[in-house]
């Protein structure tokens, strides 16, 4: 049986594993926690550092085919893996261009894809030189995630927030909708595309409120956003799922935003939504297997569920019998001992033919469930 | 968080662990077979004899519910864990009863539960002296597996193929339809129950062929098979899921023909096709939450893939690309390393809302997929 390895043992590694177990396949994960979320569903769970050099390589030799769930990891040595032959999924070709928001950046533009106009800058003094481009939202070069790396700076005075180390500084374009979409891309160069996902945003708290798919856009969005996207994974050239962040602006222009090359939060949707999951589909191209079908079985929301605010320690899902009692809903719990403010903890998919009905229970889970701590 | 332990490792564990992943729940694997399809996914595996006394209480130990993947279990040793409190389902009295097909029949019998005329035989002369039964069907009482411990006694020259162990001598029933219906009964007495599942046998192969949910059957027999099953879960009165194996006739009598108190192969479709699976649902019960919506997003049917004629061996699934591609269908392999001639390797779900399309997709992925050895 093929042996296909994750680096990273969070929840998409363990939603993963959950769609592996469909196929043979043998599955290792590596993580240096050891209560991660994949780890329980993982009996060739192997302890190291994903960033290290040796760890990252001597875990490659054990699998014959290897994959990402998140973007900051020692892509030296998968260099080193995919030229001894492994086949490594992206390439690190797109991982480098991706994992670098200074190069993902130049990619777009070189390629022609739409994207909010840019420079690069190495310290605070780069930005302050910048002032044309304000208001603007100033992004980490490396490490960020989940919202951590990227700072807005709306004028002069907020420029104590911009970062001193490499970033992008990008001119904020005036958002209608924040669009996702996730691009399949196999070995053999075949793509398959998922709707776009409407990711809705709680402008009170600054944070994603809900994901509705397909989202409810105008057709020349709608193309325009799914051009833009399928472009985008042909000229990365590297087999893998991408999943494709846009903005569409008042002129019905559409921008790239950043680009994941995995499975994330915005297709989780697509387990029960789509014939194929996105886990499912990676799966396939791992395997070398056809690619899936990404028509959707209903319509879907997601609520994502996050630690919240001031509690700390052991979680306790304070509404999950109520939410579990609905109809037409699936609970994903992550299986994270610890929760800790906005730290993800699991999600929600609503199905519905109605799309009243999809927002109604949004709000109704919205207000049920809760992660605080024991 | 809650630590929950299955005996057994087959692919009924393997797909109860994915389930179990999207909840807040630590899962425990007993089996002997180290390669078995559970062990891979639960990195809590044990390595032992689920019939022994010492290991499944050792097991229990570790744990604070517990179920079962197949009857065959030390029941004695439940007893002691269930008398120190630990929650086991089923709960060992079900378990005593369904075990034994002797006692399992005379449940039937005391209840009230229609079910064809028999008696109990200890060897084969017992048989040999109700020729009145003929034609029968001739079942051991225990250890009976997939159609194994099973012979059909038409008269009296087929005898020989009697049993000379304990053994239930049943006679045999005119059947239109075999039916399964799984029903799910919380800790606190909740019953929730899935749509009638049509067995369709093959009779040259006198295989099962395929499977159709829901039913295709006349009202009266709907009500009637939902009311048997019903009534047959409320007085095991006992927590757990179970799949009821009935029969109807030409009358349009409807017989009850064997329970299984556990997730069972004629509930699989309930994965993709309806809202709460039937390992989603007995995870349910086993963490207190409320029982699941059994209802369909659509009908589906269920193709087994079963290890093809004369081949024994490292197993390589044909034409498995060929299914893939197609547009409504799910794929579950259940990472068995070895075929043999008619071992369950996998199945295929197909959902859709015309039957004949369900039909036309059964016959497709019969001729295509075959499990063969390398």
């Amino acid at each position: 049986m093929i042996k296909a390895g994750i680096l990273g043992g969070g929840q998409l590694g363990r939603m993963l594993l959950q769609a592996a177990a469909n196929y043979p396949v043998v599955m290792y994960v590596m993580e240096k926690d050891a209560d991660c979320p994949s780890a329980a569903y993982c009996n060739n769970f192997t302890i190291g550092d994903i960033t290290n050099y040796d760890d990252v390589y001597a875990f490659g030799k054990k699998v014959d085919v290897l994959t990402i769930e998140i973007e900051n990891v020692n892509v030296d040595a998968l260099e080193k893996l995919e030229a001894e032959g492994l086949l490594i999924i992206p390439n690190t070709n797109a991982l480098r261009t991706i994992k670098n928001k200074q190069l993902q950046k130049k990619f777009y533009k070189d390629n022609g894809l739409p994207t909010s106009e840019f420079i690069n800058t190495q310290n605070k003094e780069d930005a302050a030189n910048h002032k044309d481009l304000f208001p603007a939202v100033h992004k980490l070069a490396e490490g960020g995630y989940d919202g951590k790396g990227v700072v807005i700076i709306n004028n002069e005075s907020e420029l104590d927030n911009a970062f001193d180390a490499p970033a992008v500084l990008e001119k904020k374009i005036d958002i209608v909708k924040e669009l996702a979409i996730t691009v399949a891309f196999s070995t053999s160069g075949e793509t398959a595309i998922y709707s776009p996902v409407d990711m809705i945003f709680d402008n009170d708290l600054n944070l994603l409120s809900h994901q509705i798919s397909p989202a409810d856009i105008p057709e020349n969005v709608f193309w325009k956003a799914e051009a833009i996207a399928l472009q985008l994974v042909k000229k990365l050239a590297s087999p893998g799922l991408f999943a494709v962040e846009l903005f569409s602006d008042a002129d019905g222009h559409v921008w790239v935003n950043e680009t994941a090359p995995r499975v994330h939060n915005s297709g989780h949707h697509t387990i029960e939504a789509c014939y194929s999951s996105q886990f499912d589909m990676l799966l396939r191209i791992m395997l070398g297997y056809p690619l899936g079908n990404t028509a959707h079985r209903s319509p879907a929301a997601i609520v994502n569920i996050v630690g919240a605010k001031d509690f700390n320690g052991e979680a306790n899902y304070k509404g999950l019998e109520e939410v579990l009692a609905m109809d037409n809903v699936f609970v994903h719990i992550y299986g994270k001992a610890y929760t800790k403010p906005g730290r993800k903890m699991g999600h929600v998919t609503i199905v519905s033919n109605e799309k009243q009905e999809l927002i109604h229970k949004v709000n109704q889970i919205k207000n049920l469930l809760q992660v605080v701590s024991q």
